[in-house]
């Protein structure tokens, strides 16, 4: 059986469900509290030294990293396929989805929330400004790439959903769980209606957060 | 021709240089000084609307993100391979790479060092601390991966070098120029030290700051 470890308000493992999903892949879940620290419990430990999840057990390995695990999966079922068929398309996607993953998601994690709180001693909002203010950025960086791009359709690239769309619907559901202002993302915010309508894409136990 | 608009101590323009000379494709580099800000000039904004380094302008393509870059090149100019051959192999080196590029990298880079001076009012050495942890985390959890995988060989995965060692010895640079403390990830260090004396790993003007 193929087995998640995730969190229902990690945006991470949000990606590898919805992931699963698209492909009709059966799962099942095993929830990880962050918020109560399970990740650095002594089983956890064995499963992920880093303490993070998802993590995906499927054929034997123990998959990190949502994006990898993504790769991975759309490798073993190519069908429906999650990465375009050519290079440059790739390209485009992977780049969308590391705009989100990379740039805006490392800054807003529960281990960098606990910082800013302690050592830093920030206070609660400072850090919501400070949540709020890469949420935006990376955003206005999205909304630029799919007004501007050709490529873009329904979807984030043409009119089937894919791995940038899994990708761009956690940064929208990150960004309304922290109460960001999204009004100069309108195209960014659509995209992710339009992938929250479908039951792939259920957003879970963050529904009670938005 | 091949143009690499970059910056000489951006970690992620370093590991697309250093997958560029690993494959022998000729390429010629702009410079876009990040701590003089030229990538919010109007110019470069055309370029990049993200305003982030690196970008690949290559087959009329203009290409952002280290990682999709790299996986764009092996794509087009397959030899010698920067990722494995096999589906298992490809996640572990992608994973690998992610922790180093997401998990850590986005933490450190230009942007928000700045807004840990403001508006936080961060003074120089709590900044200091802030770079060096996120550098210390990131290089246990690679130091657990590479002591632990049968797969690591004298390079990350296997006996040559990949896009996973690419991106881990642009992350020993970064915590280098950053006086992190790396003797707890011997591993880790030593992979950097033997990659970083082949050609293709050369750190360029970043030596100045080690």
């Amino acid at each position: 059986m193929i087995r998640l470890h995730g969190f229902f308000r990690s945006l991470a493992s949000y990606r590898v469900r919805a992931a699963l999903r698209l492909k009709g892949i059966e799962f099942e879940e095993v929830e990880v509290d962050l918020l109560k620290g399970a990740q650095f419990s002594p089983e956890f430990d064995a499963v992920n030294p880093q303490h993070a999840v998802p993590v995906l057990e499927i054929d034997g390995l123990r998959l990190v990293q949502s994006l990898p695990i993504i790769e991975y999966l759309d490798e073993r079922f190519p069908s429906p396929a999650l990465l375009p068929g050519d290079a440059a398309g790739r390209a485009r996607v992977r780049a969308l989805a590391q705009i989100a993953a990379s740039d805006v998601h490392p800054l807003i994690v529960p281990r960098v929330r606990n910082y800013l709180g302690n050592p830093l001693g920030l206070p609660e909002e400072a850090k919501q400004a400070f949540i709020q203010h890469w949420f935006s950025l990376g955003s206005a960086a999205l909304e630029a790439r799919l007004v501007r791009d050709p490529e873009t359709g329904t979807f984030a690239h043409g009119d089937t959903p894919g791995i940038a769309d899994v990708v761009l619907t956690s940064h929208v559901l990150g960004a309304r769980v922290f109460k960001t202002d999204m009004s100069s993302a309108p195209r960014l915010s659509a995209l992710a209606d339009r992938c929250l309508a479908l039951a792939a894409f259920d957003a879970g136990g963050m529904k009670q957060l938005l």
